[in-house]
């Protein structure tokens, strides 16, 4: 009986050794951690200033900064400080900022490339969470990748899967965030 | 004979409690994936608009959006949508993009920051790849970060190799790209 | 006896079961790298080409690219390739260059969102190590995150804390960064 045993141990150990030299192998996708949230960003028209919450600030040579290039906005890089809520309601109290930029990438579709973080300071969540992504508007859900975070984030990876949730002319969209950390520490 | 076993289980044993507790301990440097591509630059001039996938979006104040500024470009942003494809010719059936920004930063050389991604949505690929990256442009060689990935590219991270594989005056060239994955999930 | 390890050795190794399946259990924060290095950035103002190591290339409607805009300098991409030191002397020998971009986002503060490396190829260091933060100048300390690196910084992730260790007008500045790596390879 005890020799069974023994012969099992060996086999995990096993298991265990080539689990620890191959770190590149599949792991569990089993999110530790999942939040929801909500942005609301409102660009800069040249009539909105004290509404705005991004301005449009790199064009292409055909461009401008008061309203997006054509076609389809290639070339604008906008920096953004948009409330985060945790329901759909512009007007809720904000638990975070949205910080960053966001770049149109693309000249026969709507594709913008993003570079920002979550910044919390509130009861709820204190800290950062950094995204990089690849962003189709016109896609329904769109995955991005958590690429690092601070405080309660501290070294925290994961997926963030966008939806737009409204979205009025050129000024204003909401986007629907659904992060699942899968990397927690 | 089973002491000695048993024995053998626990120094087998006490390697991994002290493997596990300290996670910034040395990995196997084992790529778990490794994917090759190339990838085209057109840049827009003035005269190119048609075939541009890519413009300057940013100069500093001595600049313009047509010419790279002097000396060494420093302070020019370029905002790309570059066809990828498996092998070095440009008329090649693109297997997905490359999209994002890079940015001159250097006054006495050809230094880029890179920020892209790659984007797949083919039968050899689907999802994307993040980039972060110096790439000082005369060298032969330079590894960039993989920082984050989704889709078939799930919370990959890794190493990228840039080579120059091309390069045409000041609007085209074709970047070779060998990618080693070193966490595959 | 034997018994009792033979039990005492599953229980271990249900232990290492449990942790192998939850990659995103906690893990230990103990840094297995930490370097401090001091960087210094002196912006282009119309007067300063020959000294500045970086410029102002993007600026809201209302701004321009030669004094930062207002309120807060929102709106405005700066591009930079700053020496890094040692000790907080300007003039000391560079260990390597603090190169990439900083943006500000905020119209009632300054927060920057940074996106750059450190490229290192000397005596002391060689290899990348690449940062993405949200950066509110005015609190004294700053927590970014290490998103990834290359050559002796190879797969590295970590925090980064920034201090203001210096500040004079709108021209120059110095960080302190105190670098601890948690995952090291």
């Amino acid at each position: 009986m005890k020799s069974t045993l023994v012969f099992f141990s060996f086999l995990l150990f096993f298991f265990f050794l080539v689990s620890s030299a191959y770190p590149g192998m599949k792991r569990q996708r089993h999110p530790c951690k999942n939040l929801v949230f909500y942005f609301h960003d409102i660009i800069y028209n040249g009539h909105n200033a004290a509404n705005a919450t991004s301005a449009i600030v790199s064009a292409p040579q055909w461009g401008n900064l008061t309203t997006f290039a054509s076609p389809f906005r290639f070339g604008n890089i906008v920096v953004f400080d948009d409330p985060i809520t945790l329901d759909n309601n512009f007007h809720s109290v904000p638990v975070g900022r949205a910080q960053g930029m966001y770049l149109y990438d693309t000249k026969n579709t709507y594709t913008a490339w993003l570079g920002f973080s979550f910044a919390f300071n509130s009861a709820q969540h204190n800290g950062t969470i950094h995204f990089i992504g690849v962003d189709p508007n016109l896609v329904k859900s769109r995955d991005i990748s958590v690429v690092g975070g601070t405080g309660d984030f501290f070294m925290h990876r994961g997926i963030a899967t966008l939806m737009t949730d409204s979205y009025e002319d050129s000024v204003y969209f909401r986007l629907h965030v659904n992060i699942k950390f899968y990397e927690c520490w």
